[in-house]
């Protein structure tokens, strides 16, 4: 970039003070949570007034010495709502604890029957009609119940493979089809995600456990469904295909390590069909070593239209991004359980 | 584009179907107005029921005849509104007569006062409060008493270079700076533009008219006050620089010709300051000749997050398709004067 200001450069730009800091709750203190957390304490537009963690280790501990400063901050994690000190009164909650809706759905109505709203990196929330239609009906009418809202978002899915995709297709006048390319280096990523994508295991695990969906990137038939939606497509079928990337070459990442010929990550790719014809196609390459993190997004229309990420967007930075920046958006939204397409144009919010 | 599907085959992808079709009134038949008729007609969630132009050799003419189409569509060029027949009743207008909004204002006025909604190509409607305040609390005002929605909205300003700029910075935990660079091929684009942006005068005669503030792209400034304002940055100033790029070689085009040495186009610049310092800066350049029509967004922050459309965005095609993509986001929005940022994610909408 040409541009190269002082990163610590104090109050810059200058922006309209906030009337009151929203008070914001984290809800699951993992890698994501814990940086949503060191995010929200440091912008003025927001007030961290809580944590919850079902973590021994981390309860009753300060927030701040998670985050490895010196400085308390005078929130303490808790282990559940209940014990919350009433003096917190969070407005909205950031939930960050799991993948899989139907796991995690009762720390959602949880935080919502306590008149929160949720903002929520759980990827089947991204689309929660698709695979759980009734839990999302449920969930849609108990936040209209209690005047809040309810979003799933992140960078993936959330933004570079939906998201954006959806806006790239304003520009046209006819569209045939989306493709979206996105190649992440894992290398960098926290250990969760270098987990979920079989780094470090033989290939023959692998398959196993993709067999047993326990491996895998999820979200990525929630992010077909959501622009077929937002683009009213009737999607005939969603089909998903999974394969290990193997390394060429040793590779070493600061948390585990990965053989030449062991599997070094996933190339997932999901589908929309229509007659027959891939109308979404949608193509994840996920692992540790990948030498040119991209992202690209390809309308077949009238006019074709090209966007290009060509460094890649940072995984885990982008997501604690997309949801610190959502809380202002769905303060503001309509209450029930919202997705990203009926949000305004998402954008940095301090 | 790796997929290429046959441009006219028939309902491809499926739909759902629209309920009834958004009955559109076309105010405006140049270049762009006939353009977005034509668009009307060819999808079937709209219905175009009334076309408005005040060109004498327009009047009463079939919009296929000005389309160069054989069959008739059955809607007459009108001159003023007065004039629509009574069973157009029209729901929304699409508004592209002029760039400035004092001129155009009463036009807007009188589609708002018969209750339609409208979606304008007027540049300065991109962010009308920056240079007509009053003008803007009366629209809002007016358009809230009939229960409509009004938006600017287009490709540049509307697109490129401020909603897909915002939208790059969602990925970001901090934004110091955003920088929009667009380099447009002039040659293929409409003779109102080419004109504007002074092709075919020289250089003596683009200062002078550059003086009078009878050249240049209008809506850069626009552009600037709409990003600082949905990242609630308080500019202390909006500057702006135009100067001519100078045809290194003769250029031709449909509509007009260049000699060496003079003007081919524009290179404009427009800048959000805080503090002395260059916040928002957004540079474009547009003349016939250029030969690698390029957008590209930089945000430098936390991360610093590039997006490229390694094509560029063209121009007209995008623009009408911004303003057609727009009316069923517009039809659901709360009433008033709205700008793009209030509204969701733009997307192509059949």
């Amino acid at each position: 970039l040409r541009v190269q200001l002082a990163p610590g450069a104090p109050d810059f730009p200058q922006t309209q003070p906030p009337a009151a800091p929203i008070r914001v709750l984290q809800f699951g203190l993992g890698p994501i949570g814990l940086e949503v957390a060191r995010l929200l304490a440091q912008q003025k537009r927001f007030k961290l007034v809580g944590a919850v963690d079902i973590d021994p280790q981390k309860r009753g501990v300060d927030v701040a010495k998670l985050l490895g400063e010196r400085r308390e901050m005078g929130v303490r994690v808790v282990e559940s709502l209940d014990q919350l000190p009433l003096a917190a009164q969070p407005q909205v909650a950031i939930h960050a604890t799991g993948s899989h809706l139907s796991v995690i759905a009762p720390q959602i109505e949880a935080l919502v029957s306590r008149g929160l709203h949720v903002i929520s990196s759980c990827e089947e929330l991204l689309f929660p009609k698709l695979q759980h239609p009734e839990l999302a009906q449920k969930l849609d009418a108990l936040a209209k119940q209690h005047h809040v809202a309810v979003l799933g978002t992140g960078v993936n899915p959330g933004f570079v493979m939906d998201t954006l995709a959806l806006c790239a297709t304003a520009v046209c006048r006819d569209v045939k089809s989306v493709a979206v390319f996105r190649v992440v280096d894992a290398s960098t990523r926290r250990l969760p995600l270098q987990k979920k994508i079989g780094a470090g295991l033989t290939a023959a695990e692998f398959r196993k456990l993709a067999r047993q969906k326990k491996i895998g990137h999820v979200g990525l038939r929630e992010s077909v469904a959501l622009i077929a939606d937002a683009l009213r497509w009737q999607l005939s079928d969603i089909r998903e295909r999974l394969r290990p990337i193997l390394a060429a070459k040793k590779v070493r990442t600061r948390h585990l390590a990965v053989k030449k010929g062991g599997v070094a990550g996933i190339h997932q790719r999901a589908f929309g069909i229509v007659r027959g014809k891939k109308v979404i196609s949608l193509d994840l390459k996920m692992y540790v070593g990948a030498r040119a993190p991209l992202d690209e997004i390809r309308v077949n229309g009238d006019p074709n239209y090209i966007l290009r990420a060509p460094l890649g967007t940072p995984g885990d930075a982008a997501t604690v991004a997309m949801l610190v920046n959502a809380v202002p958006l769905v303060l503001a939204a309509p209450s029930g359980l919202l997705t990203v397409k009926d949000l305004p144009v998402p954008r940095f919010s301090q």
